[in-house]
């Protein structure tokens, strides 16, 4: 198997997906982010919407759990069932990074990847997503816990392993202080 | 404040001492590791030895706790409160690496401080503790299991932090798979 992968594991507004793109960029591969959505969406025959809004901040993921299709099989199920095909077809046809989605677990047993985690202290969080995703200016620390704490319940959930351990990656940055173009740097500098 | 320090937190076997050596010799800064043990002796009045078995790795801790001076404080409390002056003073007086010994939560306010953790699997930790650190070959996953738990408790004990958790660090890294030298490299760019 001669692909390399690159898998960017991070908090919400730690410029994670940024860092993902830079470093493809650097290295001249793809980097799947966003496009996982279209992928997974056609695999499990899902809307594109419902797949953006359940395929990893668990949000309200109790309905998802507890909605069953014909088969008895739960939608979430069904929607981490198509993440995981999609993303194994992708690391077995080309190098790449791909963004979140459960990627480092899901691609646990190959031996080509890097597991990058993305974090940064809450301030820089906060700063980030009223400034850069232009989100709300109110309470934003607020809302990044909240975030955290769904994404945290969707991997644990469909991992059974704690969100964010170190064990987990080879590389974690804090990019608060590191700094986005420095991140992309190291974890192109490490492919 | 310009000096810049650098603190090293290492699982046991990481290499984490060699990538202290390594960064500091790139930088031509002192790196603090064994050093800092004859330090705290003679600061704390403490034996030595004790001060070698007793200053990380919560060897006996228990007993360590339990026992008092005349004054009514417990000789861990006594070790670890010489270990802060000591870590405390050198971070005032220059620019350096410090390996170990909590340093990263006793220099917890200080802005100048770039924060490195240093992991690896079981496997390779096994293979370096046999291999290099010429320690016996007989059960090395047990004693680093021993090793980890012991180096959790304390300091666990004495920052009332995790042990290894992410958000406390900048960088961490899997010496196993980044590389040691590689690992001093990625520090040595980002001092």
């Amino acid at each position: 198997m001669s692909n390399r992968i690159i898998t960017i594991s991070r908090e919400f507004g730690s410029g994670g997906r940024t860092i993902g793109r830079l470093a493809a960029q650097k290295l001249g591969v793809a980097c799947y982010d966003q496009e996982l959505i279209d992928k997974i969406a056609q695999e499990s025959g899902l809307f594109r919407k419902y797949v953006e809004e359940h395929a990893e901040d668990a949000r309200g993921w109790m309905d998802l759990v507890s909605s069953h299709d014909y088969y008895g099989r739960s939608v979430g199920d069904k929607l981490f069932s198509a993440q995981t095909k999609v993303i194994r077809e992708l690391a077995d046809k080309e190098s790449c990074v791909i963004v979140g989605r459960c990627a480092d677990y899901i691609l646990g047993e190959y031996d080509n990847v890097l597991k990058v985690f993305i974090h940064a202290s809450m301030d820089k969080r906060a700063e980030r997503i009223v400034n850069q995703y232009g989100e709300r200016t109110e309470a934003p620390i607020q809302r990044l816990k909240e975030k955290d704490r769904k994404r945290r319940a969707y991997y644990q959930m469909y991992t059974d392993r704690r969100w964010g351990a170190m064990e987990n990656y080879h590389v974690a940055l804090d990019s608060g202080v590191v700094g986005i173009e420095r991140c992309a740097e190291i974890i192109a500098g490490l492919y």
